[in-house]
């Protein structure tokens, strides 16, 4: 039951890390590296920068007032991947917890002065869950002693009264508690937290009461608002408790938020969030390309929320978001060096970054860094990296659901399957059962696999070709059912089409009007222009069918386009319209937007004029 | 000499407000409301949010660390209008300064620990300009007693060393105070406080030394870049340096970043500054409508920019952006009840704003405010109009030039004529001498009027229409000259084209693709959409010629548009472009664009998808 979510009922229930596990392939080796590079890169960085220290009472305290949580996401991420060096790191929290169970490096001698910035039971949120994390992975240890005294703490001091904490996550946290220890204080105080918030319970700001949520309760609320990682976080907590409480209405009330978000203010790669100035989502439709803020967290919070979403309901769109997310967004927030990072992934950048050996103090898309100032986006890719096997499949009454096809075993009530593909390059999925069972098997269809087919080939059938075999049949986007019984050497395989296809925006979205983007698979791709490669800046795409060109392992794209020159001045406003670029013909090559700025200060678009 | 840049060369020569009066019209019209209600509301505010009483010495101190440079600000428009309360004013200023000169109601016992941010220099900047202001209108007084022996004690601190102020302002006011006392030593450390900057003179921050200018030296930069009110107060003070001290090579060097900043970061209106969070120009082609900063304060330093650059090089281009950014931002920064102010100019406003009675925390630019924590606009906006006079007109060796057409009398040399005019809303400009002299008469056609005609008729002459008179010629954008001698009674009349035309964006402004505004004469158009008027989300514009209607002494416009309704969920991105709005026929109304807001919250849209 190794898993960061693991709702009492639902639709269905999520197989944890002692069930799944990733073999190399997209994400089996992303995981190993974040395992093996990212985890240890985070400890280095939290020392130099005096946040682990800020615990063994090294002072003056260093770090932003939240710089504890970042410690705690990083015993997280420690707890999902058993790193050896936890137990050591646990101990220097212990330190600082005082003999109530507080703990807050920033704030203890003045605690609970500052709501609304103040972070305080933020910090708590992620201590447990580091806490549950270890509980479930490992069992109880000195990091789960702090995390439930910390919990209790909480309860005591907030079960009754008006506050809450200007920065959601403890409402998840103490749900996941309630779960994992069954006593019930834990869920009554995260649905006291929630229902608190927007009544309102917190000061009113410049950036309004909507930054955080509290402008009105959750139940009323009609999208998500405000700062993207806080909505989504809170969101995810909402629907904890709605499942764990039974309360339909409050999670119909986060579902129809979820749609009119998804509508109107995501991005095409998954990414949430278009304002720099208070990292919030913006109105409906106001989604730039250029000034996309979508902070590497957010999109972290949307896979949590969408996860959650679809183990409450079944429904495929909630896991077709997530992979958006995943493929786009999580996998382009680190390098392929696993130590440097997006906090902002704008979809266009007009001229290249410079490069930072040190601590960015800014939060811009333009290249990953080694470390942030607010360095939440590293320690939430590598706890986010760490427990990914939990999100892959799920199990119901009738049997498992693969959702996320990627290489990995699976196993369920006796049942072992191991699935092998080249996903996302390639769209052949083969399901082979590695140790019969009962059930049936659901392998998720992407929203875009319009031509997916299906066949089921049992042990005993020649290895024929799949468009000779009978059992090839046309499935739908959503889930693809094969009924078991099932013996060693059955296998599923499905194939998704994966020509490259020119995705047009809806025409409300003002910024991306006249251009188009290119998608193959769950990937979006993008124009990167690195060194002395011409600029893209002013570019007009022919809209034809891309070319494939496999490079290093990956599949690249070639499209048609005219580049100018960016020559001119003058008033930038005519009487005609200038129409299309009328430079020099060329053939534009795309590459995964996950794949850009691994190459060093670049230009880049994901929407291409055309 | 009533004058706020009076340059000791330069081709042209303002004429001030002694000799240039607003009559009835546009801008008198604006300037007597300025005096009569806006100089009022602007006193009252700073007593009721305290920042008159901090120079009483009322503790404890209340307002933005820069606070003091409003009531300078204050005391140059109550100079300029000669308001009966500046003494008074001038006096309570007075109190607050110390023996050295010294004077800041902030950082008075912690002087000059905090360049970046203190603002200190800044302060000083406005004194200046309002010790200036009043010698210029008045004589010496107690206010310019306060400004004389700021500015040395400026001089005394400063002239060594390599500091400088995070805001600019203190370089242009220095240059002014040398020209209007002639003491060298304001001129030397203006040019050192230019010199300074960028070597670097300041702190590097997490917006980068670009926020403050100081990323390098201004006659090595090729644009304007970041902060838009510091990038132009200090470009203004960089001419005012270049020209006082013939170094031809920095003055070019501003022309060249003027230009630059023309073609590819200014707005439609005329606004500068793209970004929010550090109120920044952007990048080059970075002009999104809906989130387009544009605050009021870069509009007026950048009529202030251009002013001084047609002083010194007399390029009608500079006063074709002065008349753009004077009609559509500062027209537009204040209500027509001269009471309510924007601070942000956005093009497009998808969501109406909550109306708000007291002080706006925020910058927001979907519906004026009384007032702000940060109030610099409204002072902006009151000393601007205060002066407005000192813009119109210049004079030469060879006579006069009136680069903006508005009702009103120009005196100079002998010669005085009264501007009779409709203008911006009917192209009629008559110029009648009202007392004879010598000297050509010039008389600006905008960049945008291909097809005006000018008729120079004599005293004697019969008053014959236009058209058949045969004095009649074409005259191309640029100026347009008339020679002397005249005698009373004599007339010039410039007919400007003003049918409305429809404006395209360059096709490297990635926002703007697939849309076009109208404009007529000066004035941009928009789209505003009150109360349970349809909304604008989903429109789709022909591109036919707009029909005017006259309404309430303004002309309107009409254009026919698709509206859709607004509906539809689902993800936004698909494999087929959705095309034009499919809604209901509508005719849409266009209003002037200084104009929108006043009807209370509402929608609006410059730029129309067509």
């Amino acid at each position: 039951m190794a898993n960061p979510v693991l709702p009492s009922s639902g639709v269905l229930s999520p197989l944890g890390l002692d069930k799944v596990r990733l073999n190399p392939g997209f994400w089996g080796d992303r995981a190993a590296l974040n395992s093996e590079v990212t985890i240890a890169h985070c400890v280095e960085w939290e020392e130099r920068e005096g946040w682990i220290p800020n615990f063994r009472g090294v002072r003056p305290r260093r770090g932003r007032e939240f710089s504890d949580s970042e410690t705690y996401k990083l015993l997280e991420a420690m707890a999902w991947a058993d790193h050896p060096g936890l137990p050591a790191l646990a101990e220097t929290v212990a330190q600082a917890q005082e003999g109530d169970g507080y703990i807050n490096t920033r704030w203890s001698g003045s605690r609970y002065t500052d709501f609304e910035w103040g972070h305080e039971l933020y910090c708590y949120g992620h201590l447990i869950q580091a806490g549950v994390a270890r509980l479930r992975m490992h069992g109880e240890d000195r990091l789960t002693q702090v995390a439930v005294r910390a919990a209790d703490h909480v309860c005591r001091r907030f079960m009754q009264g008006t506050e809450t904490c200007g920065h959601p996550v403890i409402e998840m946290a103490l749900v996941e508690l309630y779960r994992v220890t069954g006593a019930g204080r834990y869920l009554e105080m995260a649905r006291r937290f929630v229902e608190r918030r927007g009544l309102p319970a917190l000061a009113d700001i410049p950036f309004g009461r909507g930054y955080y949520q509290d402008d009105m309760p959750a139940r009323q609320a009609q999208v998500f608002r405000g700062h993207a990682v806080r909505a989504l976080y809170l969101a995810s907590g909402v629907v904890d408790v709605a499942v764990e409480t039974g309360d339909q209405e409050l999670l119909k009330a986060v579902e129809a938020q979820w749609e009119r978000t998804i509508a109107r203010r995501t991005h095409l790669t998954g990414g949430m969030g278009s304002r720099h100035i208070d990292e919030s989502f913006g109105d409906d439709y106001e989604l730039p390309p250029d000034r996309a803020y979508n902070e590497t967290c957010a999109s972290i919070a949307s896979i949590m929320l969408a996860h959650r979403l679809l183990l409450a309901t079944g429904d495929a769109r909630y896991a077709d978001l997530a992979e958006r997310t995943m493929y786009n967004m999580l996998a382009t927030g680190v390098a392929l060096d696993g130590k440097s990072f997006f906090y902002a992934n704008p979809l266009q950048v007009r001229v290249p970054a410079t490069p930072l050996e040190g601590v960015n103090h800014a939060a811009e898309g333009g290249l990953r860094s080694p470390w942030f100032d607010v360095a939440c986006c590293p320690h939430n890719i590598a706890r986010t990296l760490a427990s990914l096997p939990a999100y892959l499949a799920t199990s119901s009454a009738d049997g498992i659901q693969i959702h996320h096809h990627t290489p990995s075993e699976i196993r369920h009530d006796g049942l072992a399957v191991r699935v092998e593909t080249g996903y996302p390059w390639r769209g052949s999925v083969t399901v082979r059962v590695l140790e019969g069972g009962e059930g049936r098997i659901g392998l998720r269809v992407p929203a875009w696999a319009t031509d997916a087919t299906l066949a089921h080939v049992p042990a005993s059938a020649p290895d024929a070709p799949l468009e000779e075999s009978p059992a090839v049949r046309p499935v739908d986007p959503g889930y693809a059912y094969v009924e078991g019984p099932w013996r060693a050497g059955d296998e599923i395989r499905l194939e998704l089409p994966m020509a490259p296809r020119w995705t047009y925006p809806d025409r409300r979205i003002d910024a991306l009007r006249g251009s188009a983007a290119v998608e193959r698979g769950p990937l979006v791709y993008c124009a990167e222009s690195v060194s002395d490669e011409p600029p893209l800046g002013d570019l007009t795409a022919r809209v034809q069918p891309p070319v494939e060109r496999a490079a290093d392992g990956v599949v690249e794209l070639e499209v048609e386009a005219s580049l100018g020159s960016g020559d001119g001045n003058g008033w930038p406003y005519a009487p005609a319209s200038d129409g299309r670029a009328s430079g020099t013909d060329v053939t534009l090559r795309l590459v995964p937007y996950h794949r850009w700025g691994n190459r060093g200060p670049a230009t880049m678009r994901v929407w291409l004029p055309i």
